[in-house]
């Protein structure tokens, strides 16, 4: 089966947490708009659908004759056939619901430089940004960041079921994210998140994931995607 | 099986859209914190957690040994057990990629009175909403309805799938909600959203559900819940 992603090329994204699911699993993808002459393909497919399918928005994917949008969808489709989910009902469902609120935390990142609408420039909107971003260092951050810390303390080392999943490769992405775009609210929160940087590195050095990390796959965080540093909106 | 149903009482919220489902399959369920005695049951299980899982935010579902969390994750975990989900992987991810997208909305109408955080009264960022609202109106409400529109229009008399399922409702819902928020945004946008419309009374007609909307069970819309009618946020 080889999968196809169609996301914006030139940033991370929401695409990413669906890229790092193929990319642990050694699937064999495409990252369409990423291919030479791939953006006609992608925009076509926002026109006029895929399958019958118009996606409200990117990410999504097509594999095979199923078309599945929606970040946490996407990531918990992959996870399920790829071997990165946990087995059982209860776990299964906890995976789903941990990959859904941190859907919402990168909603809530995403905000915080559009916080009046999203089809507008942050550049338009940066006095309400600076407002945002102040409520979301200092009561959202600690509010999800704890909540994903306190799941280990329960859990052990990975957020459900025994062994890496899904779940926590999209908690290593929005950490990555959130020390990018948030270095000095991160730094002061780092000492209550223990066991989630340090789930966070081991989930780095898993070799594929290690060996994706540092390739030209990855782009590199930028002021495009949803993980954005402008420095006016972190805090010393 | 007796669902356990988890959310604040006194508003509908992102639990109604999980009543729904149970309500029109004829569901034997408890609304846990509007039963005699019952808000401390949610407050202990937002506290110390359900079955070795500590929810992020209500609604939270208990069915048996699983606990699912996350409202578009509830729909379907309960639209597939109770006959209310298409048949088929392709529609099945197409229900779920609706509701999915449907819940972004439902952030969406939150933020209008809440653009800066949801930890702090409307009263405390009216001038932030009223920027936000109108973006919502001007940009929001086209994008999500005419794109419910045009899945109707691809699939025939229901989002997904031959019969009615778990998106038609969570559709029923939010157009309901929009409708009462945004009345006069909303009359402007409805000569274009016939199939959504039309789609909207189907779904309340259906006999179980039209005696639930009239009986005491259904909460009225009121100021404290997810879809709120203050009038400086519409517009004639």
């Amino acid at each position: 089966m080889k999968y196809e992603l169609y996301y914006w090329p030139g940033l991370q994204g929401r695409g990413e947490f669906a890229r790092l699911v193929m990319e642990d699993a050694g699937a064999d993808y495409v990252d369409v708009a990423r291919e030479k002459g791939g953006m006609p393909k992608l925009m076509a497919a926002l026109e006029r659908g895929l399958d019958g399918v118009i996606p409200f928005a990117p990410p999504f994917l097509r594999a095979g004759k199923v078309v599945v949008a929606q970040t946490a969808n996407i990531t918990r489709f992959l996870g399920e056939r790829l071997g990165l989910a946990p087995a059982g009902e209860h776990d299964r469902f906890l995976a789903s619901t941990i990959a859904l609120t941190i859907a919402d935390l990168v909603t809530e990142v995403h905000d915080t430089h559009h916080p009046i609408t999203p089809e507008k420039a942050y550049e338009s909107q940066k006095a309400a940004a600076k407002k945002r971003a102040k409520a979301f260092r200092d009561e959202r951050i600690p509010k999800f960041t704890e909540w994903l810390e306190n799941l280990l303390k329960k859990n052990g080392k990975v957020l459900a079921g025994r062994r890496i999943s899904y779940a926590d490769l999209s908690a290593f992405q929005v950490i990555s994210g959130l020390d990018y775009a948030f270095p000095h609210a991160m730094a002061r929160r780092k000492r209550n998140l223990k066991r989630l940087y340090a789930l966070r590195d081991r989930v780095a050095e898993r070799p594929r994931l290690a060996a994706y990390l540092a390739s030209t796959r990855r782009v590199p965080f930028n002021e495009t995607g949803i993980f954005r540093h402008y420095p006016e909106l972190d805090s010393r």
